[in-house]
């Protein structure tokens, strides 16, 4: 997705809140930076994904720590431990087992902080969760879907935040149910709530994941030329990628690798306009 | 008051909402327009409202409008008429008609767009008009006011958001009905929803107030480096100055008039912070 003038107060945002999560008197030296850093490199067309990893890694080195989400991450996977039962009823107990299972893993998506319409708190996720996953799907396109993963082979499946991740392996289960084996990608350094190996492994997402795969970089979403040999070619020969959330998007909307269904809740709007949903939708969208 | 960190995002969503509404096609111009002042104008310890005039005066350049938000303007104005009269009877049939009054003048402070806890429409203060109202005063200096008020003389009365300023009608009556004579002040020029002297004449301020005088400049609250000479006389000389709203506040924290009875709705940390409150709080602060 290319950067759009709503992202800079957006990111600015963002960089405000993490540098405010562990070193509060370094806000005005973090906005001073990224300020800099912005009026730098706003060339039009820039990916937005790439442009806020620039500016986050800045932010993080100012803030001096490696994962300032360090807590929050936690906190995320322990308030979706608490859903995890009901939501794991809701899934046996549906007509439609896949698409339930979808609805509760974008229903995850808004465990993410710093943002106009995420959480304060993780733990506003165990009072909220019936009416979000209630919400259903604004755009779907499991029934394209369904059929691509009935094909078996490979789906690779790109996590995003903590705690989503915990209602993550319902749906990955539900996918392997139907057939392929489900390699889960991984950040290859903490950003954002994103999850890490070490986040995959408190989550136990090694028991229902076939493989793990790393990124191998600190980047908002996956930057491709940063990618590995190995994670380079499942993400060509995949039969199906999953692709989780908005930063995921961002990167794989300019990317070639197809097909991928897009599960995300439109944060903002220019995500949401550009994958044709408004903001405040729940969105299954295929890109075949 | 010193710009925060907290005011760059906010800043920027404000210039991207207010080209949006007339010029959306120049949001990445004004976008990057804006990020080049911020970082090379951000000194520390400069004056907040300052800033943002160096930013609204850009952005307005890029929008191509003397007045982006004049529909708002007026439409702010024909919300508050339709709540006058209830107004009008809270504050005759309050034990405490100032107090009233207060309140009031401070729920007109909401008819603020393009921030984060302002209205997303003027219409909407119809609906929450009585809301705003009940939720009374976190912080309360009106005993002390109030004595200030009965001396007599002159009170400078700095008017901020159109729509506010006809609620603004009842307080400045309260006010005279006490003694003093009431002069209002109006921007020099269209910036945000600022009432100008042309704002002020629409809403009928003439009518209750002895005198209106103009900052005769282009400012977000008021650069007192810039006013006439007369208004210079007044704000020296007032026997009390009510300041509404956070803009006027951020010019006058780092002023020496006073007494100063600043009347806001904290709509952002920084000032709530300033002023001894928390965001969302009613506030009349007394400096003397």
């Amino acid at each position: 997705m290319q950067f759009a003038p709503e992202c800079v107060p957006c990111l600015l945002n963002r960089v405000l809140y993490e540098v405010q999560l562990v070193a509060p008197e370094r806000g005005e030296e973090a906005m001073a930076e990224s300020l800099h850093v912005l009026s730098s490199d706003f060339p039009k067309g820039m990916n937005s994904a790439k442009l806020a990893t620039l500016v986050h890694a800045r932010a993080y080195a100012i803030s001096g720590s490696k994962d300032p989400y360090a807590d929050l991450k936690r906190r995320s996977d322990q308030a979706a431990e608490l859903v995890f039962p009901q939501a794991e009823r809701m899934v046996e107990e549906a007509d439609d087992r896949l698409e339930m299972a979808v609805r509760v893993a974008i229903a995850g998506n808004v465990l993410d902080f710093g943002i106009d319409i995420g959480f304060e708190r993780p733990e506003e996720l165990v009072r909220g969760f019936d009416k979000l996953v209630g919400e259903g799907l604004r755009i779907n396109d499991l029934a394209q879907t369904r059929k691509l993963i009935r094909k078996g082979g490979t789906v690779l499946y790109l996590l995003d935040n903590c705690g989503e991740s915990v209602l993550d392996r319902l749906l990955i289960r539900e996918i392997k149910r139907l057939g392929p084996k489900v390699i889960g990608v991984v950040k290859g350094e903490p950003i954002l709530t994103d999850v890490t190996m070490e986040d995959a492994l408190r989550a136990h997402l090694d028991e229902c994941l076939d493989e793990i795969l790393s990124t191998d970089s600190f980047a908002v979403g996956i930057d491709a030329t940063k990618v590995g040999r190995r994670l380079r070619k499942e993400l060509e020969d995949a039969d199906l990628i999953v692709s989780k959330g908005m930063a995921n998007f961002e990167s794989l909307s300019d990317e070639r690798y197809r097909p991928v269904l897009f599960l995300l809740r439109g944060k903002c709007e220019p995500v949401s306009r550009l994958i044709g949903a408004r903001r405040g939708d729940n969105v299954a969208r295929l890109w075949a």
